[in-house]
């Protein structure tokens, strides 16, 4: 079993060993080659400044991305929790394959040929290097959760717990319980391993994808890059549109984090848009489709029963989750029950195959304050925790979403029952929103109920765009919506007393006191524009040096005035 | 005594009757001649399409403003309260002078000539219309709070009630119970009374004024318009530059909304910027400046004493509020306790006889998440709690000050302690910020705190803005302050149940569903950015009758599908 504390720490490399496939020139391909990279396009080194990407080495080829904060003052560097995955890469060339040698090194997965179909025009939008025409499937049950049942703990696991400060032991504790899980498909070893539970950091997702409307494939790429570089742990690809798969393909291949998706979107636009037509059949070949892509989590709505449905029938909002609102359909036009849940036992055994985690979709979420916490909202999570059990039977990961719009004091009642109804498997909400009157500034209006609820045990949190309820949010709206959900999740850190929450507060605010400017901004969430608000009105390297902003002037800075306080005191003593 | 419901409504009309001086002229005056009104300059029907502003009639007088939105679709129009304040006037003519008569009227206030010396070069820069030699001084104490023991409901107390939604006697009673202030300075006649009380609206303030580094008088006056604009409760002047009488004035002659100072920052100017040079002489005719201005409550930090100051040797961020850094400088050098405290008998004496209220500073709030909670803080809170009854003694009305810097799971803490120490006056707090990590975007950090207290019961949120720790905000700054803080205050007023408080969610939640796109953005926080979002992606009458927008696409959205489920469910029963 591999050691709990990393062997030791090495500087960022360059990416080219441990491919698993052999293409050359993935490194050095200037900026001009790459189609996302507009002049506008963000780097780790100009997003952070005096910040460097190090690896704490594991066993077994195990390398931890951490972000080192060099400070002044003779101040010891800080090191943060890093998603931005290996940086400089060529998005046609793909990130690099590191878990390959690990899933293949567990001989229960086997090297087979596609089994979905791919239509020949979507295959060709895919770039070659990154292009697959055989994929891994599990023998038996590649799970993590299947290992750690069995007391394994896996490099994964090792490398989450590292990530996390915690030992790996814990982590594979907390897998096989059930109460964590770590999203990994046996096809995406592009993938830097996370967890999702509430013993660790609360985690956050970015959603992106394109609609039929708006966006393009080089622009996803670029909203992931951007994502993951500022902090997001998952992203989910919730294209709609034209070029579902490619788009899909694209992202994959170059996320260092889990990406989730929700099938039946594509499934329905294979039937050409009309909910009825959808079939066990298209679903369960989409899904499989998924999972061959490398997808680590699915967001299956098998919990919409029909009688459930019948209740929405007085709500303000209605239902406003796409996938619920599609399988609702389904099942009162064909006078059946939801097919995702009758075929319940078949979905876990394709998922199981491939280490592909459920997310349990909350189909009948509030969309409204009006609706929050009503009766078709807890009949859902109840049969949420039905299907949570069944999953477990199968050795397959599962967490459980969660709404949606809801007053704060009607927060923790679904915390409460989403520990004890799911059996604590992890819950993975949206915001939730906790006033329905500032569309335009949702990312606002759900970080605090995101905050609260994440404080009260929810392992992950999905992110809102100020677009939210408007639009397809671009760029900058990823960008807004990332940070909103960053400080909600590091506030809740902290009120969970998470052991390492604390000192990057106590880093920033010691710098603060001191007028270390310079510090305080490198260690600021985002330090451009920390220091872009300070250089509005006073910059130079006077300001920089000076003991106040123009907040309060030179004659008003009560940190200035506290130090000159202490000064004196001290004089006074001696 | 006043009737409780209000006994006719009328449309807004020009504010030319009913002002206590005679100035010709002050509607219509051209925007050129307006020196604040730059090409920018946001006007009420500008930032409110489809809303009008209204006045609920009360007796004597009593003209209570809301704001109307008009809805499509046979919806009845929604009133929502209303801050903005008389539009369209001159700011060097200041305000109607509504509440002149009501105070004259009672008898028991005499204009004297201004007692405070206003230099000449200060006393230059206040225009000549809102110039005044002669002001207002009780000759009992003419304080809300006297009347209210008296059982008195002042026409003040009606309007209030009438704003709140709630009636007369009960504002009267939480008024004497000293749970709800009515700030209200006999000398600012321009003023639409507001509560803060934990039984009514939460309320924002937002904090303007120069520095000596940046800003003008100017554009102090356009932050004042832009901030009661969007929703702000109160301001505060912090101004601490030069000009800091004259920006008062300008402020107070156009202020709707109440109006609180620090009169420590003036003082401190005024003996050269030391503070050890500050003496209790000096305070006392600021104290008075402002009372004789008009200034409706100021932050008094009475409640640090020596023996707090010496506790926060061990914290990391020090002393951060200027007004405490300042006292305790003070104490320290001259190795007497805090003058302020000492003093507080005199300080009711003055504040009696104009109706200003005490807001007792927080000097010692903590700076950083690590101060939290910590000794100093909670002595000072239980000091505060002793001068509360001092003020109660005098008949002057009080709230407290609160943090500050303060992770989630100990902000109840600070609530039950003030709501225990300090018999259930009004709490103020600042935030407070759950996180120290994201200077930048401290209005969110704050904003999630805010949000939590203001549900346990705090009264009053003071804004933080995104420049917060880093500089002097801007007009931009102060908006996206204020935009947090209504959320906040909403979120919190939704989860208080406040009775008037889900009616705006509901209105905003159906007109979602009924893709009644106008209506919705006519009914959000900030009309005219969420159409602009929405806009960004699809404009045009098409995009405005479509029943999706560019985040889903036709196909998938969800409150499309479930307009068509209920029609297929309606075509099966029928």
């Amino acid at each position: 079993m591999p050691d709990s504390s990393p062997s030791s720490i090495a500087p960022e490399r360059p990416e080219t060993a441990a491919r698993g496939d052999a293409h050359p020139g993935e490194v050095g391909a200037r900026s001009g080659d790459r189609p996302e990279n507009g002049p506008d396009e963000e780097r780790f080194e100009t997003v952070y400044p005096a910040s460097r990407k190090l690896y704490l080495e594991g066993s077994d080829g195990v390398r931890v991305p951490v972000r080192e904060v060099t400070l002044s003052g003779g101040e010891p560097p800080l090191r943060l929790y890093d998603t931005s995955g290996p940086q400089g890469r060529d998005p046609r060339l793909g990130l690099p394959r590191t878990r390959e040698r690990w899933i293949r090194g567990r001989s229960d997965v086997e090297e087979v040929p596609r089994e979905a179909r791919v239509p020949g025009e979507q295959r060709a939008r895919v770039p070659e290097a990154i292009r697959r025409d055989r994929v891994l499937r599990g023998t038996g049950t590649p799970t993590q959760l299947a290992y750690a049942r069995r007391g394994i703990v896996t490099p994964e696991m090792e490398f989450a717990a590292i990530r996390e400060g915690m030992e790996p032991e814990l982590v594979r504790e907390e897998i096989a319980r059930g109460r964590a899980i770590l999203p990994s498909n046996i096809n995406h070893p592009e993938l830097e391993p996370m967890l999702i539970g509430r013993r660790f950091k609360v985690k956050i997702n970015a959603n992106i994808g394109n609609s039929r409307v708006a966006s393009s494939i080089d622009e996803e790429v670029a909203k992931l890059r951007r994502a993951v570089l500022w902090g997001a742990d998952t992203v989910m690809d919730l294209s709609t549109g034209p070029d579902i798969h490619a788009t899909r393909e694209w992202i994959l291949r170059n996320s260092p984090v889990p990406v989730g998706t929700v099938p039946i979107y594509q499934a329905i636009e294979k039937v050409g848009g009309d909910p009825a037509d959808l079939t066990w059949e298209v679903y369960r070949d989409t899904l499989i489709e998924h999972a061959e892509q490398g997808v680590d989590y699915v967001t299956v709505h098998a919990a919409v029963l029909r009688e459930h449905v019948k209740a929405t029938d007085r709500r303000i909002g209605g239902i406003v989750s796409r996938g619920g609102s599609i399988m609702a359909h389904w099942s009162v036009v064909h006078g059946e029950e939801n097919f995702l849940y009758t075929h319940f036992d078949e979905l876990c055994e394709i998922l199981a195959r491939y280490d592909v985690a459920f997310s349990l979709g909350d189909g009948l979420r509030p969309g409204a304050i009006a609706d929050a916490n009503d009766h078709p909202q807890f009949a859902e999570l109840k049969t949420q925790g039905e299907l949570v059990e069944v999953a477990w039977d199968h050795d397959v990961q599962v967490m459980c979403e969660g709404p949606g719009h809801v007053p704060l004091h009607k927060i923790a009642e679904n915390m409460d029952k989403q520990l004890e109804w799911c059996h604590e498997a992890p819950f993975y909400t949206l915001g939730p929103l906790t006033t329905d009157i500032a569309p335009g500034y949702d990312h606002m209006t759900s970080a605090i109920g995101a905050a609260m609820i994440g404080w009260l045990g929810t392992a992950m949190l999905c992110y809102v765009t100020p677009k939210e309820h408007l639009g397809l949010p671009d760029r900058e709206d990823v960008k807004q919506g990332v940070m909103a959900y960053k400080i909600a999740a590091h506030a809740a850190d902290l009120a969970k007393g998470h052991p390492k929450a604390q000192e990057w507060d106590d880093a920033l605010s010691k710098a603060r006191f001191e007028f270390r400017w310079e510090d305080q901004f490198h260690l600021a969430l985002d330090p451009v524009t920390a220091q872009a608000y300070h250089d509005e009105t006073l910059s130079g390297a006077g300001a920089l040096s000076a003991k106040f902003c123009s907040m309060c002037g030179p004659s008003f800075c009560s940190l200035r005035i506290t130090q000159d306080l202490r000064e004196e005191k001290r004089r006074r003593e001696a």
